[in-house]
This record gives structure tokens, C-alpha cells and sequence, in this order.
């Protein structure tokens, strides 16, 4: 607390300099002057941060033309960040594919791709695919491996602190796999590992039909279910990391599971197998009546499922992604059930990124990390309230 | 962000005296040169700071022989928080009884009462004696209404903002009920509503059986069961207030009520007769074999709504408590079930406050108010952290 007022000059240093490089990232290419007015900063003040950044190579004088010129008299001095000066990955490892997505430091996507990898694959394969899959984007984009400032990586499971997966039913030996040490092997930057539906949650409030909220369900429909969850803007990923595994509520219901229920011949369907799962789909909507079971069964599993999180969480907001994205009619069925067992019954959405939601959520959660060591305003104020809390 | 680096002296001045006194309250009697070493202030500064709490009735000097003075030579002058500069309410308005807590700024109970009140009482009755309770309370410790700085009030329902309840199945004439407002004609302080539920969990996070977690559901396990989660020490109170409302999970399952379940007649009990259900624990405690059934589907519709809420909020501890803690025997078959369906089983502990718990998470949101306000590096810093995220 002593920090607090005790005038720190090397803190006050970050803060300014972190100040001072969020309003030039929000304006469009500022001048000093316009500087010293967002940040409220003294004018040497402003020039001495902006100068230590341009020798970091953070911010460049704007080229003639560049920004707002058609003021009278001398054109002053503009200047902005530089969003070519690193780069971020957004990796998806999925049961089927691996696919990422390269962006500059603003998150504007440069590039993507993208490799199937058998269902069956071991752990290391599946990793060896996902090299593969970087070596490519990083070699057709022309982006140095170094300029890499951090990478996120988003895949089932439950994921620990340090990219390790504690659990995951859907891939093949990836429960205890150290996902995160291996990964950084490939990379000098940090790498950040996360839940597949925690990303996804994150990319729709990003970038998708949740950016209206900061309250949030994101459900990954799908023969095993996930859920991710935002209270208050931030990632609720669980005191173990394991919140919205809701797999097992089919359990609890006594109630048959998905694979069950979406079968129209009493076999069930293999838990991964989204090709017959969209035939059901496909048969239900062509009218055959045994898949309409089927799919009326799945719904009001899947009803449940939302209801149970809707019931613990209170959303504003809920995402239906994952495959059952593409069932048309699931929206109102779950709209009709939902106001009927929930006392405040939330908005209910489809993903509005589909296949790139758990990617494109990666992609956020490396920008974001990149953005606390940037502008470090936030966390040096949220790391000074903790000190004051204790 | 201006106000972050560019010096509002005002602004510093509060921070200072909220830094002094949360110092002041934590230490045992401090010098001068205690708080100089704890806060990091300058001399001049704190000795300001503290001369200008003496004046609002804070702080006062602490009399000779209270504090550490057996050190050697002239003894220092020694300062502490006057916890009886005021007065606080935490008051529990229940289906049968309203009760309240008294204390002082410290968060110490000074003196409780309580009433029972008609389970079908009208709203104005309820709050009558709510009135009663409160005069009797002030009339019997001499405290005089004027020294209360803030009320707490918990009791079944959603809450909005301001005081009003939403939704409350469990009370009549209760949905609707301006209860805030109508409160604060009583008093000039503030008053703050909050859910029963989630009151009881901030208590048993406060003084109960959760103090070393900051991830915890509060289960009120009842007929009319509702649930209250803190997540990283912060009551979770949802986008709409309505979080933890589980009372729906039994209709989602297609399953009975615990009205219907604890039935040994197959006529449902009603909502809300506690002495009934009270019978049939004890009459299963007895061995009689249609009530034990009746406990057995009970506790597997609890394992059931518990499973829910923490397959969706991963905690590191749930709390049971309301009518079903005096339950025997509920602790092992929920440790087995969650152990078996959750794939992070959190840690399950009965209520340690009983019967106490709502009326003292009440007073503790009075004291957290009264807190924010006093002592307000927090709330100050956390307002910043807000504008520097914009």
C-alpha cells in the first residue's frame, strides 16, 4: 500500500508510458497535443514516453498524410502504434482438425490454416500437426518466428494454470499431457492454454454476436458438451478450471446421453462422429420422422443442460456454437423452455463464428496477454487493489 | 486515466486517510511511527491524516495502557479506530421469523432479536415487524438510531438494485415489493437487499465454515431451494440478480418436488412447513422405512441441484446449509455422487452458522458498505481500473 502513494518513479514511469500507448492505439494517429489531452499527462511528459517508445520500436511517426492533416497552418507531428511491430497466434487443437490464425498486434488476422489430424491421433501427432500447421502460416506470411509476442492455444479439456491438461475426454492421451511445457519449446514467447468453450465464449464477446455483453454463456453443442463462461467481462474458468464441463449432467439425470438420444437405430452414435450426426440433422429437417425424434430428444437435452448453467450463472446472454450451430429451430425450442423454468430468462443467440470461434478466442486470450505487458495501466492497478484488499 | 497520474490532490487526501485508517484498525493501538512504517507516508502526512479522523470521531487516542507500551523511555502516543463511532443492522426476513444483528463498526454483534411472524403475514405486516424487531434491538443496547450507518436486510427472492424484490415464490405479496424503498423511510442510512442465499454464503465466508476459500456455493437446501456463490471472494449475484435460483431444476428433469419427494403420504408437503419435513428426518432417523425412502429421493434431488451448480461454477467448496443442515448423513452420500459426476469434486462442509447465517451475511454487506466508504483505496482504485479499461 506504501506503492500506492508513496510515488514510485519507475511505476509512475510504466504507468505513463502505458497510458500514453493506449490513446494512441484508440486515436488516429495523434499529435502531442492531442496526447497531453486524452492522458491529461504534462507536454514533456507525453514527449519523453513517446520518444523511450519509438526507440522500443512501439511507435513511429506517422507518415505525411497519415491521420486527420486538413487543419491549417504547420502540420504537427503525429504519431502511432505500430501493430507490425509482433505478431500473435490463435490455435485451435480439435478432435479433427488444428487450425490457427496469425494476426498483427492490433489482432487484425494476416493469415490462417489449417490441417486435419485423425480422431485417433496420439497426443504427439497431434502436436506435430499443430507445428506443421504454425510452420506453414508463419512461412506464407513471411512473419519471423521472433516476432511472435504470444501464442494461445484453446482445445477440450480441462486445462491447469501452467497448460497442462488435467482431463479430457475427447482427444486420445491428452489427459496429463504438459500441452503448454511442450509448446514452448516451439515458441520464445509465452503460451497461454485454454479450454476450447472458454475461447469460444471469449471470441463471441470479442468479435462475435456476445461484443453487446459482458455476461455471458457460451455452450459448445455438441455430442459432449462444454460450456465457457464471462461474469463481468472476464473469463469464470472455475477454482480448478473445470466450470461448464456439463458432460456429466446427462449423467445425473439418469437420462441417456447425446449419442443415445440422436440415434435412430438404438445403436448410439460414436461420440465424435459429426458427419452421422448431421445426417440425423439432415433426415429430421427432410421430414423422417424417427430422426425428428431423435433431434426433439437432443433438444430438450440440450435445454437442460442451458437451463442448469442459465439457473447457476444468470446470464445475459447465452451462445449456442459447436455443430448443433447449423440446427435450424434450435434457437426457439430453447427461447420457449428456458422462460419457462428460469426466473429471468436470458437472451439466446447462435455463434456468429462458427468453426473460428475457439481460434479466433485463442487469438484474444495471447492479444490480451500482450496488452497487459503493453498497457500495463490495468493490471498494475488491479495487482495495487489486491495489495489494498489483503 | 487523467486522474491517475495527474495528481488530484483531493483524490490523494482520501486515499491517504482511507490508507491511515486501515491501518489504524488493524494494528493494536499504532504509534505515529507504527503507521509512518505500515503505510509508507511521510511523518507529516499521517500525523495530518490522523489529526483530521480525530476530528470526524474516527479515531481517537488511545488511553495509556491500552496498546504494546511496555517498551522502554517516554511513551509514544498511541491512536486506534473507534469501532463505536457507529452502528450497523443485519437483519433476516424469513417465511416464519424476522431477526436482526446489532453491532458495532467493527463488525462485532453487540445484542440479536427476533419475532416470529405468520408464514401468509401480507407484506406490510412482514415489514412491521421487521420495524419491531429493529426498536426493540436499539432500545435494548441504548444505541441511538442516528449512529446506524448502514442496514443489511436478506430474504428469499431476486433483488434488483435498488431494493425492490423482483420475484419471490416463497413469500406472499412479496413479488413487487418495494422493500428498499419502503426500508429506508425507517432509517437515514443506506440499506442494502440482498437474496437470502446469497447473503448466507457471503456469512459463512465472513465467520462460518468458508473462511479460507474464495470459491464457494452456499446451498440453502429446503423445499424451496436457492444457492449463493462467491467467485474470488466476490458475491456472484448474476446479470438480472437471479443466480443460483436452482428451484427450477426440479420441474427441468421432469423430476417431483422436494414437496413431492419427502412425501411419505403421496399428499405433496407444504412449501413451507419446516416441522414437517423436520418429522419425516426424524421419523427416517427412527428407521421408519417409507420416511427413509422419502430422505433418500430428498437427498437425491439436493445431490442433483448441487451437481448442477458446480458442474457450472467449479468451486472449491459448497456449503449445505438451511433446514437440511441438521440433516445426518447428507455430507457422505453428496461427497459420493459429486465424486462420481463432477470431474473436479469440490470439497462439501454443513453451514457452521445455521440459523445465524442470513441475518450475518446481512450485516456483513452493511459493514462491506460501511468499509467501501471509510476505507476507500479499494473502491477509489477499482473505479480507476474501470475507466483504464474503457
Amino acid at each position: 500500500m506504501g506503492r500506492l502513494t508513496g510515488g514510485d518513479p519507475s511505476l509512475l514511469r510504466r504507468i505513463n508510458s502505458a497510458v500514453v500507448l493506449q490513446a494512441l492505439r484508440a486515436a488516429d494517429s495523434p499529435t502531442l497535443t492531442d496526447l497531453v489531452q486524452v492522458t491529461g499527462l504534462s507536454r514533456p511528459t507525453v514527449e519523453g514516453v513517446v520518444e523511450g517508445l519509438i526507440e522500443t520500436g512501439l511507435v513511429v511517426e506517422a507518415a505525411a498524410g497519415e491521420g486527420a492533416t486538413r487543419r491549417q497552418g504547420r502540420p504537427a507531428r503525429r504519431f502511432r502504434f505500430r501493430t507490425e511491430a509482433g505478431h500473435l497466434l490463435g490455435i485451435e487443437i480439435g478432435p479433427h482438425r488444428v487450425a490457427a490464425l496469425l494476426s498483427d498486434l492490433g489482432g487484425r488476422v494476416l493469415d490462417t490454416a489449417q490441417r486435419p489430424v485423425e480422431e485417433r491421433a496420439p497426443a504427439d501427432e497431434r502436436l506435430e500437426r499443430v507445428r506443421a500447421v504454425v510452420a506453414d502460416l508463419l512461412r506464407r506470411t513471411g512473419v519471423a518466428r521472433d516476432s511472435l509476442r504470444a501464442v494461445g492455444v484453446a482445445g477440450p479439456g480441462i486445462v491447469e494454470a501452467d497448460g497442462t491438461v488435467r482431463l479430457s475426454t475427447a482427444l486420445p492421451g491428452w489427459t496429463g499431457f504438459p500441452l503448454g511445457e511442450r509448446l514452448r519449446r516451439s515458441f520464445r514467447c509465452p503460451v497461454l492454454v485454454e479450454n476450447d468453450a472458454n475461447a469460444a465464449a471469449v471470441a463471441e464477446h470479442w468479435q462475435g454476436v456476445a461484443t453487446g455483453s459482458d455476461d455471458i454463456v457460451f455452450v459448445l453443442a455438441g455430442l459432449s458438451p462444454g460450456a465457457g463462461s464471462l461474469i463481468g467481462g472476464r473469463l469464470h474458468r472455475g477454482f480448478g478450471g473445470a466450470a461448464g464441463e456439463i458432460g456429466a449432467l446427462h449423467l445425473l439425470g439418469r437420462e441417456a446421453t447425446p449419442e443415445k438420444l440422436l440415434s435412430t437405430t438404438g445403436e448410439p452414435l460414436h461420440p465424435l462422429d459429426e458427419a452421422q450426426v448431421a445426417a440425423v440433422f439432415a433426415a429430421a429437417r427432410d421430414g423422417d420422422a424417427q430422426a425428428r425424434e431423435a433431434v426433439d430428444r437432443f433438444i430438450r437435452r440440450l435445454v437442460h443442460d442451458v437451463a442448469a448453467l442459465v439457473l447457476a450463472l444468470d446470464p445475459e446472454l447465452v451462445v449456442i456454437g459447436g455443430w448443433a450451430a447449423g440446427l435450424a429451430g434450435v434457437l426457439e425450442p430453447l427461447r420457449r423452455e428456458l422462460a419457462r423454468y428460469c426466473l429471468r430468462p436470458p437472451q439466446v443467440a447462435l455463434s456468429q463464428l462458427g468453426e473460428a470461434a475457439v481460434a479466433t478466442g485463442a487469438l484474444r486470450l495471447a492479444l490480451d496477454h500482450v496488452e497487459g505487458e503493453l498497457f500495463a495501466v490495468e493490471s498494475t492497478v488491479t495487482g495495487r487493489r489486491r495489495t489494498a484488499a489483503r
